[in-house]
């Protein structure tokens, strides 16, 4: 890949004639679009009948763009396997929780872990790989589409062998799953592994460890599809490989992408909710740290399906995002799709050119958007993204805990989302980094809702504070063990202990009264809470009312050179909001962290590092305006105006890059 | 048939013993009631095993009845196939669209399209039409009982291959279908019509494409069946068939009534809701136009199921739904049901006589009806139902694309009737046509939420506008083919240049601060909208606010003597309803529609043709009284009393007889 | 037993090692609890192999907890089948009413009516009963574990042949059945007992007899695996049996204790809903007239599962719900669980000592409920509970009836529980008594929302009414015959002549703008309603408004000594809970109920008999604190102070023991 801003589109040649191509093309090139994602969909195309596969349309294809100026991703086609393979065949299909086998059509509908299906990828992928790999435009492999998007653990036969073969080679032998499990209870226990049952429908719920170790199967074995298909593109083509994934799909994005190279998002939030699409650039830049992400997928102007079509963004807001996306680490801002599709179920959804062939409410909006990459990218190519201090751990292992033991639909994606947008609006710099992530550089680390706290987080957590970190645990972070039990040494394991505290209580402290004073403010308590008792640790906020009135929730103790701060319950309403902010600011203070400064709601900043200096670019996202401090003096990179230290109105939807000296 | 008005009842002579019927036909004469209908529920009486068939007990029920001055509506048993063609057969049973196999019980749990069951459907049809179909007597025949009442598309076997079938006879090849429909989008291509699956569950949505089509294939069906048995029928009895449908039923009324004699609708709305009857009325009394309907089933009182009983009507509403009906159209006005059930799952159901034998809650209601009936039929008999000035389209296949595509659970029949009774409420008297009605006589053709527009239709109307009617289309019509695609040509295909527009946009627009300004008022806007850039049109609504700002949402275009407007987009709330009433008055105005009265809310005018003179019926439908101007002198026909032009106070459900000189 | 009051807790030793029991122990002592509950979901501990049975384990546990002064409740490990019965054998599990077979997993996975089940529940139960059933320290045997707390109604094949046979038992003749059920209509009439169905999905509702009789056979089945059981018990042990019953499972209560010995109920509501508690008590206390009950499980704090967390009581709350259990009638206390389960899907319920070996946040008030029951012990011992002189029928079967035909959504616990929250309010002691109940002693009988009343009840209510009682009858009482129909003589069959009135209608009054007056208030009505025309009675409300404007809702007929008081109509709305009150307020002076005193709301007023005196437990269960008027001096027996007439005040969460002179 170049050193530049890509701008792109998904497009579907396999669907249009030639002369519609080329119109296209014309109009790819007046918006700016220089990349194009294509193949996804279209396995059909390429192999109509089993066995007779033909790619050469996409070569023509590729080397057609190519002519043009426009670049190409290439995907493997996996996500919509045709009729030849599903037809007759129930067995290969995908089965619900419920025992539905899914019918043709659609998409994801054969079970991704069916050996016919592996086959027929894998012969696919080659052929793919093998005739496109080195073509000229041809700058990156996407795999599949959106992984389990629309699916989640599948309850085939070919499931329930592979589930059996995981569980053996997790546990060695049965008698050692029983233990670690607690099968005795409710006299589950087995004699061999191939008794032990999916998750299928029963009277009540199934063990929690059952429960959680048949997503984590799950995730491990999507994970390993893609590592197949990115082994065998390798053996035939040198440009990097990605995958389109997202926060909401039923995939361990830690495990999936560790074997690819690039990583790459998808992102759909109306403009209202800029919030929830800030909280993905912040995981997927740190999904691989240190490489740039794609945003491969998101709306000129809205979604659309049959049975439910979005909010049309405001006008002026996709260039903002834009600038939000490549500022926060994007190379690519890709748009879902070039043309509106003429038929299936998604032809009401947002796109650049109508499928009668005319710019589309979006397409001025593409032209924005066009205008500000050009205006950025010489200063953005110059400048890198910049780690930040404070992080958080953002851990799909941790989502699937909460899934299986969600106490009352508590959504771990919506929860880690409102901390982020806190961290935010504190106009602090911050990173969403994996599980298993190296902590070097940061100030700040901040793991809630993560039940499962291993012992090589720990240890890792706990080097951190003692260098010098400080490490907010919690709420609900801690309590489970590895597989999904409760531990018996102390309600948190052994956080207690490097914490300074002693766990007095675990109880459900919602709806008791008990509010929690801490940090200049009261708010009610609630959720699954952990009630502390100091032993080497200070009290930082204590419980007003309830069962444990006079208890501590909040602690905190020096650890070498930092500290170990414990969040033993959840601050709710709209002063719990605040008291979760003067915590981790008063923190972030205290860990002087400097990538920060201070905006108004509704405004962001980012920091990205030149070769000596560092550029921050303000962002206007709620289309209402803001302003934000500036503690020194700063230079306009764009007009080189010299800004002074002190208050900068930001209009409407502006964005300013702003040099600091 | 008589030239009267019936006054009817449905009866289930196979549940009682005659000593109950005797005692019932006393009842029967006390209330007036003229004809019965029955024999829906009774195949296990005439067939009670396989090949046994007696209906001897009919005949004496039809002859007992004829003797006591009673008609007889005989319908044929097929809604409820005993347990002999049930029991041990799964393969004949109705299957729901999740994989349910529907259990014997309740109604329509064997699918229609089942070969066997068809067979002995044709069997007892014969018999029963050989045996009493030239019964003295004897006045119609009703075909089963509300088709698709509790069901809709089946998914069984038997409807696979018919579907199948249906498939290869509408696209011819394979490739065809495949070019329609867009298959090579997500993959689907199809390589022979046996591969195109049901739209059974999938990880998605299936294809617009395959979901409509489905739908309609069944609506076909249903209606062939309807068919067959008319033709047995026709064979042996000379009387008029008609069917009990309703707006509701997953059917499309205008193909399955095609090929019957006469129109019947059932109708259960309470009494503060008399607008979904009208709507009925309205349709029905178009679905057969220029035939009188009958009302088939409406209740005394209230609905009531196991699981579900409505309110009781408002004491003295009975009279005034009857009185509604008949001068609407309805020939006849038939309750469900006289006595109520001693057993199943109808126990709480209002009738006339209780399972213990005395007057219910609603007799004294039917008492009024009678007396009322009495009053009226010697004027109704003289005069005749007048056909519209102003149609709107009605259009059951708008309904099955508006169900595949409801973009957020849009419901067409509630949609419908909401602009049918801003109609009323303007005064105006109305048609619901079918979607392929001659336009003669019209003056205001509205096409509302018809997405597509078949060239039939276009040119039909095109001419009704040329010729100097108005045309108003749209909110969410025009901008789907036939095969549910979207036009490739323009947004709205070939209206556009009839209209005299160029569709700029189209795009959800709620949400997004557009408001709608016209015809003195403003209005959010809502829904899929289209966006239009005048061509030869002139501009009538604008739209301020929001991404297409300035931009027009109605347009007016002369076309011939006539006009074409377009309505791109739906006007939302309180405001939304002003302006579509605005819409519509002034066309009707500017139409010079003549068949309009100005009446109060509440109440409602309906004009009755005589020989040389035109009769208004004005009734006050919701119990709380009105008023309605007379624009000249007329004569109270019922009293002979002269009224003077100008305000008439209408008493709480009061009605009045009309003669306007 | 020996006459004392148990405390106790359920523990699951087969959970935890032998140090962990040993702590355990001590705690238990510490808590003072002499009891405890096992086994029961221990089978896999029993026979992890199939036929490989030793229970030495138990006999070790229980001579151990012996040893430490605590008695042992064993229980049939029935609940849990281990996997070695359901691998392999989809043809035992229990089947959804949709179809969907039950996967291994979670409790009740497996069908009680299945022959190999059962052959293997015998043969554990044996094993069981003959190698503990002589142990010192067990006091009594507990029954599997909450019949039908996750499942209804099964539908697997075994189900049907028994429901075939139960059938055939019941009405002799399939004519008899279609007779009875009438099921001419819609021609469900059945040539064999063999061909009726299980009521399986339909396109609409099953027959209500058909729906009714299914559940009724479920209940009764499940009543017969209870009395296997103990049949099997009793060979080889003396100590009594029970089962740990609910108001919420799908049983029969009345049915299912009557072979057992004494009854056992579950409760979990929140210290907020102490009225739910007090129910069940008033319920359970007369499921087995004249012995002592048992409170089998209760939280020492909260709920909890996987998918839900109940909230924590208040503090100071469960003593004093131990004080009402024991007062109104429980020999024993119990909590679920001691220990926190370390496994499963239970991990968050509440417990005495967590998984890590800690109390809890419940456990301090364990030790308050130990102390007040030490204190109240050495009274409660010489006093009993007393028959109350108002007693409501509390019918299982009306519940079926009640489920089959629900009206909208009707729920009867939560309605029978309402009522019993208002007579004590009224300061009224109250049981709830079994359908077949002698009314002996009794003043008052309210039989409300019976929609089937037989004969025998009929007979037998008629007489207490005639020998001076007060028998108050409905709203929806009566309207149904056994079978599930509606009666042909009469609205409410041979009721209406001991009433001495005529019932006019049965209507859906609700909406119709009807409201009743009587005894002071006016209040809207609601539900299925029947109208009344006195013949011999006086009408004691009126209906003014809607359809039936001026008849009777409320009437009362003098019947020899005492009176039959019809409630045609339920009042609605906060009126109407006060008119419910006036209704009951003023039968109970009139049938001069002394077993009262005026309790402000929160507060409550419980007699027991001593040799020769009447002892009043005054218990503020809602924490506010409250008051009572006592009407004549009396002594409080823990202080010994001398108590005047009049008001008494009551603290938060206070009980006073007066001895009432």
């Amino acid at each position: 890949m170049k050193n530049k801003l890509y701008h792109g589109a998904a497009y579907y040649p396999e669907l249009w004639d030639k002369s519609v191509i080329d119109e296209d093309i014309k109009y790819m090139k007046k918006a700016g679009i220089n990349v194009i994602r294509m193949g996804e969909f279209a396995w059909a195309k390429m192999e109509p009948v089993e066995g007779q596969i033909d790619v050469s349309f996409f070569v023509d294809i590729i080397k057609k763009f190519y002519a043009h100026g426009i670049d190409t991703i290439m995907c493997t086609p996996t996500p919509t396997p045709p009729i030849w393979m599903s037809y007759g065949h129930p067995e290969r299909m995908y089965v619900e929780k419920d025992g539905t086998v899914m019918s043709h059509g659609a998409r994801q509908h054969i079970c991704t872990n069916n050996s016919y299906f592996r086959e027929r990828a894998r012969i696919i992928t080659e052929k793919i790989s093998k005739v496109l790999g080195n073509l000229p435009g041809l700058i990156a492999w996407q795999l599949d589409n959106e992984f389990k998007c629309h699916v989640g653990e599948c309850m085939c036969e070919t499931c329930k062998q592979l589930w059996h073969k995981w569980l053996e080679e997790r546990y060695g032998t049965i008698e050692n799953l029983n233990e670690l499990w607690g099968t005795q209870i409710w006299s589950e226990s087995y004699l061999s592994f191939d008794q032990v049952p999916q998750p299928l429908p029963t009277p009540f719920l199934h063990n929690a460890s059952l429960t959680t170790m048949y997503q984590i199967f799950s995730r491990e074995k999507i994970a390993e599809f893609a590592e197949e298909q990115a082994a065998i593109i390798r053996k035939y083509s040198k440009v990097p490989i990605t995958h389109n994934s997202c926060l909401g799909f039923r995939v361990d994005n830690e495990c999936l992408f560790k074997n690819l190279d690039f990583a790459g998002v998808d992102g759909y939030p109306h403009s209202d909710e800029y919030q929830n699409f800030i909280v993905k650039f912040d995981r997927f830049r740190n999904v691989k740290k240190g490489r740039d992400f794609w945003v491969l997928e998101t709306s000129t102007s809205h979604t659309g399906a049959l049975t439910r079509v979005g909010k049309t963004h405001k006008k002026g807001y996709l260039a903002v995002e834009a600038v939000a996306a490549y500022a926060l680490g994007a190379k690519g801002f890709c748009y879902w799709l070039f043309r509106q599709q003429r038929t299936g179920c998604e032809i009401s959804h947002g796109s650049l050119i109508s499928t009668w062939g005319k710019p589309t409410i979006g397409y001025a909006e593409v032209l924005e958007v066009e205008k500000t990459r050009k205006e950025i990218e010489p200063i953005f190519i110059k400048t890198k993204t910049v780690q930040a201090e404070f992080a958080i751990t953002y851990s799909d292992r941790a989502k699937v805990f909460l899934t299986t033991e969600n106490h009352k639909n508590l959504d771990y994606r919506s929860i880690m989302t409102d901390f982020n947008t806190d961290v935010l609006e504190l106009g602090i710099h911050r990173d969403l980094i994996n599980e298993n992530e190296k902590l070097e550089g940061y100030k700040v680390l901040f793991t809630p809702f993560m039940p499962y706290v291993s012992e090589e987080y720990l240890q890792c957590a706990k080097k951190f504070a003692e260098q010098g970190g400080i490490w907010i645990i919690g709420p609900l972070t801690g309590g489970r063990t590895k597989e999904h039990t409760v531990h018996t040494n102390a309600a948190l394991g052994n956080i207690e202990k490097i914490a300074g505290v002693e766990t007095l209580y675990t109880y459900h402290i919602e709806g008791t009264g008990s509010r929690g004073k801490a940090f200049g403010i009261s708010a009610e308590l609630g959720l699954w809470s952990a009630v502390f008792k100091p032993i080497e640790a200070k009290v930082m906020g204590v419980i007003e009312g309830g069962p444990s009135h006079g208890q501590a929730f909040i602690t905190e103790h020096q650890l070498g050179k930092g500290k170990i701060v414990m969040l033993g319950s959840m601050p709710m309403g709209e002063n719990g909001r605040k008291m979760i902010k003067n915590v981790l600011d008063h923190y972030a203070k205290e860990a002087k962290i400097i990538l920060r400064l201070d905006v108004s709601k509704g405004t962001i900043a980012v920091p990205r590092k030149g070769k000596d200096n560092l550029l921050w670019v303000i962002i206007n996202m709620d289309g209402e305006g803001g302003k934000v401090i500036l503690p020194t003096e700063g230079i306009d990179v764009l007009t080189n105006e010299t800004l002074l230290a002190g208050v900068l109105e930001i209009g409407k939807y502006e964005y300013r890059l702003i040099q600091q000296k």
